[in-house]
């Protein structure tokens, strides 16, 4: 398909190449247009506006930061304005449910067909197109654009057609990683207490009631405690969590665990570790309990 | 072997079963009789008394409630003073580690051997033999019931000599469980705030980043909101956490997380729910929200 | 000095009362005009347009519910905009921070002077004049509107040049009277626990240590469980306590009491309960513990 | 009146000292001698064991550090055993309801009256004998030692027949210093990340809505950052704190603000400042945010 793609971060550059590599032809646009360069020696197109992307486009695909990103490209330079009557946009980025919200209605209003399609998966995993994709929409759209899901993800999964619903699941699917960081940070202050290493401690749970991929690759990180550099910012983590909170918010659900983990990204910012990798959480928990770095 | 296995509940009738099977020799003792009736079917010995299933015991191997069920078999009932000198004690149960502390002590001054083997695994995975055995103590005491484990556990976890540790990390496991069963429990009253169905959540969350056994078993329970018959039931949750915040205090470890799963566990008991299963948790983190039962 | 007034709620009633009480001269604007009846029989004039107050005015002082209705009234409505050039704008308003420094800047950029004052006290306080008026802003506009505060307050409190210092005052005290209902109900939900009645217990308390305006008169409104008509509203509750949390964000302060009181908030507005006075809060910690209305 | 008195830590001391000056006659025991010497010279006669303060004593008083210490004396020491019939034993010591719960069933065992009496105020309160003192036992016995409250106390508060009720009381009131002083932190750490010097925020809070003794004294303290040495210190505080989450968790009551003081009181005791005033609690709260100690 015709692809017209913003937004090259690590997430993006990995996605965009899987989408070239099984013969799509993509239009590119990043902020700092360095970032497609390996691309476009791929055959990507690179545009010199974000508005450029939509020639000949099928789709748009987003992938940027957070909303002010995404509202500074598709409504304040103009995208959505110039896009074509039968575009669809799927959107990949974390987006707030409000914005999502609202992002329906321009779509809407413009005769655009709008799939919020926010994926779970470290960079590793959307280098592998091991993504997993949730995705919301109009049943038709989403049905059209299956071949683009085919080239990065593991599974997709449907979850009805108001695209805020997808953000929904996507934040609190992060918030319960956020959760998970938090719960072995604290069992690990606990455990070391009493003498057992952090790297055996961290073994028996993750090979058996949590052999997830979420707490094996973070209770690695967390064991050998290497939080630089970051795979996902504490900094960004801490953004979802808000969001996951400003959702729960809207529909009067009150999440304290969450709440705790605000606190603590806040705490973590505050001692100046914002760019470290969001596992760094796990150290707080232990640095409360007075213990520093583990013996090896 | 030749065993004295007191404690036939659940979990204790499992193990007991599988050590028969294997071929070990065991006589037992409950506090309610009725409970060994199949088991001496299988050719195990009924003792009257506690003390009576130390009779030609090469192990002691205990399955009771808490401290308090230990306490009153172990000591007010004599049974430590009247084991013989190179008896080795394994306790299953999940007990304080001061409990553990006072027992290492007390089996130390009678020239007992006493190995802390607190197990992970609910009642149909004891059946199955396949626990996971957290193992602390004497090292050679824990080489010589190795047959003993090999008939009930998938693996055994050794974490060193002192007893207490193992009790730690049985605690943090613990509360490591309870705190997934919180963090579904929020996640869901936002994504069900939006629309979602609890088991479409659930499932894209737990055949992803978080298939590990925990999330799946409990999930399940959670989306089908099954908290009656418990398997483990939410006034045993709230000792195991109680007991994780007590080893924390002990070493200075302050447990936000623990705090808020000990407040919300009072909050389900002052409800009537003491008495379903733990997961039973997750319901609470949606009635705060103004959810009921999810549709189906 | 001639007045332009606009908000005519509980509270900006009582205050626009009293100033015209002390021979000030007003011109009023509110939403709804009924409000503004028995003050224009005390001498005020009405304005059809909220810009219509600026005619002849000396000062603007505004007493609206939040940052929206201000925004709707200042920017949307042009009030700024058409104000004159030396005109003192006072803004009594709980707003947040981050629209305090919004407006400071808006102000500058037109050469209005911009004082924000907000205001410590029930309706029924600022009946009597006797409100506590925190104040930021330019030396010398401050110095010109004290005939104005003279009017209404017992005290002012100066606490700089920057306006947002003072709404961040005003949001830290609204947090500490939140924190004090919600530590009444705690308190209470232990010792009714143990049969002691709430009066007894809130009178102990609030008569010794606590002997403080805002747990005497919250203390009573508890102890009689009398939650409605409310003189601050829940929602207005939470409403502050969100402030409060996102003004602390900005400088990467975590308040964990607060963030538990946004969550037990919005369980009360979950079960129905936004309407009710914020002391509310006190019933929602006795009813987690499973207690009803008190006995008298 | 003949009074045995045992314990004379700061508290101790000066109510001891208020009861000779009143004319009452006491015989002492402390664990350390020579805290004695001054009240000796004053007239008190000095016991060599605890159970001799017991000779000619018509009433039995006991301020001691907690529950340990109060076993050791009357338990271990045989106090209770070696008492008189006709003897009223007034307990002042902040115990746990639990503790309290066996001393009644003891001393009902042994035909003595039991009278709890928790008293509130600092060292330098009751040296002016001006305690708030809660009362709870037979009312009889109550009656009887009026004249030993007269002499200590500024006000004598009964809430009724069983003496764990005075005791819910004092930890229900310990727990709402503790919350304070929480609450003055927090609110500090947001105004003095827009500014706001420490001593202007809480001036103007501690002298209109928040003007109660609890909130000036510590107010002055955390304005101050004068926290050796302390009168009160940190390690009691925690403890407090947990009898009264303990309490609490027997009537299966939630303290969600508790929980989060013991996760505080924790961290501080880890961090090494054990000793410390627990006003010191406010200064984490202004740690966790980055910020250091005030400028002047």
């Amino acid at each position: 398909m015709n692809v017209g793609f913003i937004g090259l971060g690590q997430m993006g550059k990995a996605i965009a190449g899987n989408l070239i590599a099984a013969g799509h032809r993509l239009r590119l646009w990043n902020r700092t247009p360095g970032a497609a360069e390996s691309l476009v020696r791929e055959g990507a197109q690179l545009a010199e506006q974000p508005a450029g992307v939509l020639e000949g486009a099928q789709v748009l695909m987003t992938m940027l930061a957070d909303d002010d990103a995404e509202r500074a490209v598709l409504i304040e330079q103009h995208v959505l304005e110039r896009a074509p009557r039968d575009l669809i946009h799927v959107n990949l980025a974390t987006v707030s449910v409000g914005f999502a919200h609202e992002l329906a209605r321009r779509h809407a209003e413009k005769g655009l067909s709008y799939v919020a399609a926010p994926v779970f998966g470290r960079p590793e995993v959307a280098q592998k197109a091991k993504l997993n994709v949730v995705v919301a929409g109009e049943r038709e759209a989403i049905r059209q654009v299956q071949p683009l899901f085919a080239a990065i993800a593991e599974r997709v999964w449907p979850v009805g057609d108001e695209p805020e619903r997808a953000n929904a699941v996507k934040l609190a699917g992060n918030f319960m990683i956020a959760s998970a960081l938090e719960t072995m940070g604290e069992a690990l202050a606990l455990a070391r207490g009493y003498g057992v290493a952090a790297q055996d401690f961290l073994q028996i749970l993750t090979s058996t009631l949590f052999a997830a991929p979420v707490y094996q690759i973070y209770g690695q990180l967390i064991a050998e405690e290497r939080y630089a550099p970051a795979s996902f910012r504490l900094q960004l983590g801490f953004k979802d969590v808000r969001l996951a909170l400003q959702a729960a918010e809207a529909v009067h659900a009150p999440l304290p665990f969450a709440s705790v983990l605000r606190d603590h990204f806040l705490e973590a910012i505050a001692a100046g570790e914002a760019d470290e990798d969001w596992a760094a959480l796990a150290r707080l928990a232990q640095r409360r309990a007075g213990l520093g770095r583990s013996k090896r």
